[in-house]
């Protein structure tokens, strides 16, 4: 990627409540203080307040969307998505990631201290939900001053956030992007949350989630990721990138990774051991289990709140039917609504990957949303 | 299930080869020996030894696939289509299913007695293939005495084995019934093999295989299912069977299972570990993995062997293309070729659960084969 479009270097915020102020009253019955959210942004917010957008993250990502930290090489999860005249353009617009609660990116989760014990929480943090993630984003709105924000967007997860935002606050949303998610969690998408669990409980490392002195569950969570890894490709993307293609031109015999197949998921859950908690692994997943925003959930009152709805054919985990699903709930409300499935075949992951198909989707839309009007551009 | 139409009471039989005989040389380069395989045989063979059916199972079944064995309340795994009157007709045909070595099923498998040491072979087991399954399994053949069998048929990796018999003899098998398999192991296929046998191998009761002294390693085993068992499934059919019905009626803000679907994958991770090796696992999904008779496996050289080739619609592990793909194959030789997707939304599971679709293609498919005509049933 060329850094000439990039927002360039870029610096993690934290805002911190309920130390003085109000904890933040959970939907477990619990109240969590105090709190700290990390989040990161780009461009300027206008003298309106009329210009932000709040991009939230899926599972296993951070409030590092785009740009780059001092001295690092990797941009963050967004970038082809965020910058100066990309999707989210940041000279026009003022651009807020906001990390989840539960996480272990810099915001409050199971591997903060408690301050009631000078120790991890660990298993004593309490379980949140979606509901609760975008409680403490709304705090962090307030924070910043803003009363009504342009747009909210995310996908996977990040969708979930968004579905979220106009349910707890339609009045501050004036349009919403739900990408590649769901009105809420199926069975299958449990089974594999519960299975991706019990592969980091059953590593005799995870201690009860006791772990933060002896060290992470390694062998647990990188089988977890693994296992979530299938689940973000597609049948066709594995078969394009991998097909049956030999790490050492003939069978071993042996239980090593004989396909590069193989030896790519091993290296991914590898990784990812060094840069993610396995309790907050099991935090965000319950999260997600928990989330239904059918029935009434998505819209108990009036909204005006404008939406692009975005699903991908060759996802598997989130079905174009689901988002579908939200489509329909939308239109029976009246709701100005948008819908693409983008033919795809990457799969889950495709939210991160399809950028110039996603542009041209979300750069009118929000041109629209900001000004009121289509923007044509003279040729 | 009603008894009456079973072929009631049935033995497992072990043939037993390899001891003074020849071992079974396999595709590694090593021999097994002595072998034995387990078997069950259901009707009777005719005098012309003409009407006998190989029934070949998937991954964790076994050589009893239909009647009762003396004192058990369930029957085979594929009672509801093998047995007078049924699909598989016992008072026409001679029904035969033999089991796989690898496995843990009266087969000669890691957990067997190795005789150069007297202890349980564990991973010094040779890696077997899907081919060295069928050498041994026509062996059998050999030992019965028939010299070409009206039917060779199995779903999933049975199905796998059925492709195999007519590589490996074409002459030897008049007609072949593949259901719900492949050509070749896809590198999908291939990931949740491997994320299943990392379940089985991180857990440190599994001991690099040699657990038979201290006991299994049951909570791998069990999670290695569960995974499993979410691919068995399809989306629609865990939306059937749970939706987001939960256990206790609300939340537990905790850990454990909230949801049926997770107390169901427990339940058959648990129930599994009581009735399967997880060494066998591994060997039996390694040689999966190896099964690769895309380019010119399937007929090396003429055949007159004709086809019924069956998929299912919701069926996302062994999508209908890849049935498509064996069609595609089989028509460009000119081989005479019947295919058929069943609208199931069963998931993979289906070739175990549609029994009217399956049974209305198999039977007059069978007849036509025995008799080289259509038989009309007068009304």
């Amino acid at each position: 990627m060329e850094k000439t479009d990039s927002i360039g270097i870029v610096e993690t915020k934290y805002f911190l409540f309920g130390g003085d102020s109000a904890g933040l009253s959970l939907e477990s019955g619990r109240v969590l203080s105090p709190v700290t959210l990390a989040y990161e942004t780009y461009g300027r917010l206008n003298g309106e307040k009329s210009n932000a957008i709040l991009v939230l993250h899926a599972l296993s990502a951070d409030a590092h969307a785009a740009g780059f930290h001092k001295g690092e090489k990797e941009a963050g999860w967004w970038e082809t998505m965020i910058g100066p005249g990309k999707a989210f353009d940041t000279d026009k617009y003022f651009v807020i990631c906001s990390n989840v609660i539960g996480g272990c990116k810099g915001s409050t989760g199971p591997s903060s201290t408690d301050c009631a014990t000078g120790s991890p929480y660990g298993l004593d943090f309490p379980v949140v939900t979606i509901a609760d993630m975008v409680q403490a984003q709304r705090r962090l709105i307030d924070f910043l001053g803003i009363d009504r924000l342009l747009c909210v967007v995310g996908g996977s997860m990040g969708g979930m956030q968004v579905l979220q935002w106009v349910a707890s606050y339609p009045g501050r949303v004036r349009s919403a992007i739900p990408i590649a998610t769901a009105l809420k969690t199926s069975p299958q998408q449990i089974a594999f949350n519960e299975v991706v669990r019990q592969a980091i409980m059953a590593d005799p490392d995870w201690k009860g989630g006791d772990y933060y002195r002896s060290g992470q569950p390694e062998r647990g969570l990188a089988l977890a990721r693994m296992i979530g890894h299938i689940t973000f490709m597609s049948d066709q993307s594995m078969e394009e990138k991998f097909s049956r293609k030999l790490k050492n031109g003939a069978y071993s015999f042996r239980f090593g990774p004989d396909f590069e197949v193989q030896g790519y998921l091993r290296y991914r859950g590898d990784r990812f051991v060094k840069r993610f908690d396995a309790n907050s692994y099991l935090y965000v997943t319950k999260a997600m289990d928990y989330f239904d925003l059918s029935g009434n959930g998505l819209f108990p009152g009036e909204t005006d709140t404008r939406f692009l709805v975005i699903s991908f054919k060759s996802d598997w985990l989130y079905p174009s039917y689901q988002s579908q699903d939200i489509v329909r709930r939308l239109k029976a409300r009246r709701v100005d609504t948008t819908y693409c499935e983008i033919a795809s075949t990457y799969g889950h992951d495709a939210f991160l990957l399809e950028v110039e198909e996603q542009t041209s989707l979300i750069g009118p839309f929000l041109e629209k949303t900001f000004h009121g009007y289509d923007v044509v551009k003279s040729l």
